[in-house]
């Protein structure tokens, strides 16, 4: 299982062009490339923060502009999941292609179910959408927190655990025929059970534990979440700042209690690798850190 | 194989408020059950001129007041996949649960692959977004075109012809496993052969006739083109109008060369089903007209 960061596919710094993005995924994907030579079964989980923020940005403008309704959070996820899932798709059978590699792509639309009584609906933690500068993001409705890499404001929603992932069985299945399965985009789309069915949240579910979920469901041997730092570092932006190789669980949940970590950056990809690795007994690769039992 | 129309789910006269969508594509789901209690194995595709239209003035908006770019309308398409394909998941499923019914749904985001040099892009015929007054429309950009049923004026795109459908294979497959599968979303993401892979290309797929290769390209017995009007007619909104219970492909053939059925409303479902039943000797339904070699 592979989680590819949103800024994988659009970077901060980027204007987020149709075409810098189209470029941006064709590089992430070669960097599976080693797994797929080996034969790796493999299924991509992606983020969407940059995306759903430029959707969000869309529909405030569709509503001061036309009088469109403002779309739910998970109707954006959606509408994300169907425009990234098409361009990693499209990317990743043109890096196939120059390879001579024989392997089929699929995309699934992936509702993902959380508690309705999640204490994330309480306390929004997840950033979505592009950066703003402190004065650009006190204008602004909802709330706003400083990005741990110090890129500026951004926005952040509410971001409850997810607890069941829709048709992982077949996601399975399809993977180890193997299919390259792309699902769990932007952490899937946020539902919980209704009295018939399930219905749709205002969330956005983080993506590196929906993916860490999805590896866990699928007894996956191997989680990678790629992201844009080369190391998980302790002391980050310090004089003393320390990039690791190797992470025991152990630690990571020291460093994770010390606050060594940033909330909405690398605090969630190490929550989400304890998760995998204490659930598996498997290995989760944070970009080039290794985290083991 | 059965095709939704985009106005199934967002209705003429309708806000298309995110209730009203939910509310009206539990309803086009209740239309399944007469087959889903038959045990058919099914495929549905569904149009998404409506979502289409309301992205694009969303597309519009964030230009308009965040400067953001004007996405593509492959990037627009499969925005609308992710969307619509979610709500008639969900809206299925509890039609499904209510019923007691136990089948799986699974979405594909699917991509059609279109001729680089199909007449479509120079003559756009395929109307998208909402219904504007004649004096509205001639203040916009793009081509507007007078809908046959008199409901107004509608922006038209090119239409190109489909060619091939991205995993028709995996789709077949796990329709005759049992689930029921939506695919060819808005007709699917117009996509033209590259020097490498493949790339998108401005244009919306008719869904009737996306739907009808796909139906051919799974043999498939029949196929359903679900429509809000209850049967095909012959001088329609004239005094002499007639509803056709039956109509065999050489009538239809006929009736479109006199010109009898709208471009951009009957004239391509009857050309899809013509396609169909010709390519595979099965009968095309369009609401409740049979159209039979």
């Amino acid at each position: 299982m592979v989680a590819f960061g949103g800024n994988a596919i659009l970077r901060a710094g980027q204007k987020g062009t149709w075409e810098d993005q189209l470029q941006n995924v064709e590089g992430a994907c070669e960097q599976l490339l080693p797994l797929i030579r080996k034969g790796y079964s493999l299924v991509i989980g992606h983020g969407n923060g940059p995306q759903v923020g430029n959707e969000l940005l869309r529909q405030e403008g569709g509503r001061k502009c036309f009088g469109l309704q403002v779309m739910p959070m998970d109707f954006c996820g959606a509408e994300t999941q169907g425009s990234i899932a098409y361009m990693i798709e499209t990317g990743l059978e043109k890096v196939l292609e120059r390879e001579g590699i024989d392997r089929k792509v699929v995309s699934l639309v992936t509702r993902v179910e959380v508690g309705e009584k999640d204490p994330g609906f309480q306390n929004p933690t997840k950033p979505v959408g592009p950066y703003y500068t402190k004065e650009e993001a006190e204008k602004m409705d909802g709330t706003f927190k400083e990005d741990a890499a110090g890129r500026g404001y951004r926005k952040v929603v509410a971001s409850p655990k997810p607890l069941g992932i829709n048709n992982i069985e077949l996601v399975e299945r399809l993977a180890r025929d193997g299919y390259i399965v792309i699902t769990v985009g932007g952490g899937g789309i946020p539902v919980v059970k209704d009295t018939v069915g399930y219905r749709g949240v205002e969330a956005v579910i983080d993506k590196d534990l929906a993916s860490a979920l999805a590896a866990v469901k699928m007894n996956a041997d191997e989680l990678y979440i790629l992201t844009d730092v080369p190391k998980i570092c302790i002391n980050f932006n310090k004089p003393d700042q320390q990039a690791l190789d190797v992470l025991t669980v152990a630690d990571a949940k020291r460093y994770l209690a010390e606050g060594q970590f940033g909330e909405g950056s690398m605090a969630p990809k190490v929550r989400a690798a304890i998760f995998f690795v204490e659930s598996t007994g498997g290995t989760c690769i944070i970009s080039e850190t290794r985290i083991i039992k």
